[in-house]
């Protein structure tokens, strides 16, 4: 089946050196579809034990390069699967409420209920990546944050949480011709923001800053998770895998019943 | 189409006038599957654009009695649906910080973002009803809440939130008869408590509470539907209806896009 790419921890990776659009072997869209169905069917059955069994929780985070497919795979890897399961928290710009805390603060609050799946849509890490491209506090404060997130999923971990952190990754030409289709196609031209070229042209920032943070946050209580993500297919299809692996790893089963229910009937 | 029973505002329902188990025309489980498959996809569409337009919030509350199938109407109306289009929040037994504080303050918090469909798996209702019979609080206390809850309503509608209240209505029978369900199966037994039936024996103060709920508190800008509950499928088909029907009544839109984009070329 086919697996994201990842690294022991320690080891230190380049992205340029890892496959965007790897080598699918005999996959294509069709047999991924079915592949999918598949795993969604599985995914439903072991989220509802999960919820039942409300021991462990599940969280997915999700990170990429504007355009690399966050929402999409969230769609793609969720819809069938029963919305009550899933805790999806978005982080956009801080409020001022959250800047008046440290940078924490606002994703502990976030951290999804005991049998529960939560999905970080961005997370923790766009400390170390918007606010360290555009300098928006200095070098000593972000480059300390490293070790607090390695500590703070530490924490979660041992609380019962099981992180998945996958960095959805694009080549700078797949970014490009996305966003020349967002412009060029009406429906879909409301997603577009001047504001992207600008950041387009930080690519480099952005990468250099991303390599830091896999190999920096790349522990073997929260491992990242490279997704080859120019195939839009070929990305949501290593995610339901990396659902489904998950899930069935945590095994959850139906908790006991009370005791003495037998032969009660009921008036 | 199937539709909840509904009444004027200002007009008092006797619960017993209602039937749990109507009269339901040609409709049967499958030709319900069929148009729940129609609805669900409609409303995912639909979700999509509300998500896009970021002006208007859907709220869907949920109440009944044990066992009337507020997780399973929840499972059925929107599995199909990106799970991102949904804040659900289940609202049990309050902690002691939320105990702390009015009855409304844990229920605001709980109100879904613009943009969202939210669901209260239970509600500020639970104030008027377990509290109620179980007098929690004296009567003096919870005899206002009624106007609270309508004053509550007024203000999230006005802020832009469609609240559509739902009340799930079963048989006495019926509880019965899924009572013992879950007692006979062995994959339901983790769901039954001794205390259902201590609950079960409140029936009729139940009954009465709810009645007063609804007719106190069905307003213009938030009435009650209530939904003949006893067949599961039928139940769920009148929801799955009143979700895609509030959907369309909202019309969502995509927003416009920025001003001077023509012409430009991603470099």
């Amino acid at each position: 089946m086919p697996k994201p790419f990842t690294f022991d921890p320690g080891d230190k990776i380049n992205l340029k050196d890892v496959a965007a659009r790897p080598d699918v072997g005999h996959w294509d869209k069709e047999s991924a579809a079915e592949r999918m169905a598949e795993n969604t069917a599985k995914s439903r059955d072991l989220a509802y034990r999960l919820y039942a069994e409300n021991k462990q929780t599940l969280l997915l985070v999700l990170q990429g390069m504007d355009t690399a497919g966050k929402d999409g795979t969230i769609r793609h890897v969720t819809t069938g699967i029963n919305p009550q399961s899933f805790q999806i928290a978005p982080f956009k710009q801080p409020s001022s409420e959250e800047l008046d805390h440290d940078f924490l603060w606002r994703v502990h609050k976030a951290v999804p209920r005991r049998g529960n799946v939560g999905i970080f849509n961005r997370s923790q890490y766009e400390d170390v990546l918007i606010v360290r491209v555009h300098n928006l506090v200095p070098k000593s404060v972000w480059s300390t944050r490293y070790d607090r997130i390695n500590d703070f999923e530490k924490l979660l971990t041992e609380g019962g949480v099981r992180i998945v952190k996958c960095f959805l990754h694009i080549s700078k030409e797949e970014q490009r011709e996305r966003l020349q289709a967002r412009l060029d196609n009406p429906d879909k031209r409301w997603k577009f923001s001047k504001g992207d070229l600008a950041e387009r042209k930080l690519w480099d920032d952005y990468q250099e800053a991303y390599e830091d943070a896999l190999n920096k946050c790349n522990t073997k209580h929260a491992p990242w998770h490279i997704i080859p993500s120019d195939r839009k297919w070929y990305r949501n299809l290593i995610v339901s895998e990396l659902l489904k692996d998950t899930l069935e790893d945590l095994d959850p089963q139906f908790p006991p019943s009370e005791e003495g229910l037998d032969g009660i009937v009921v008036e």
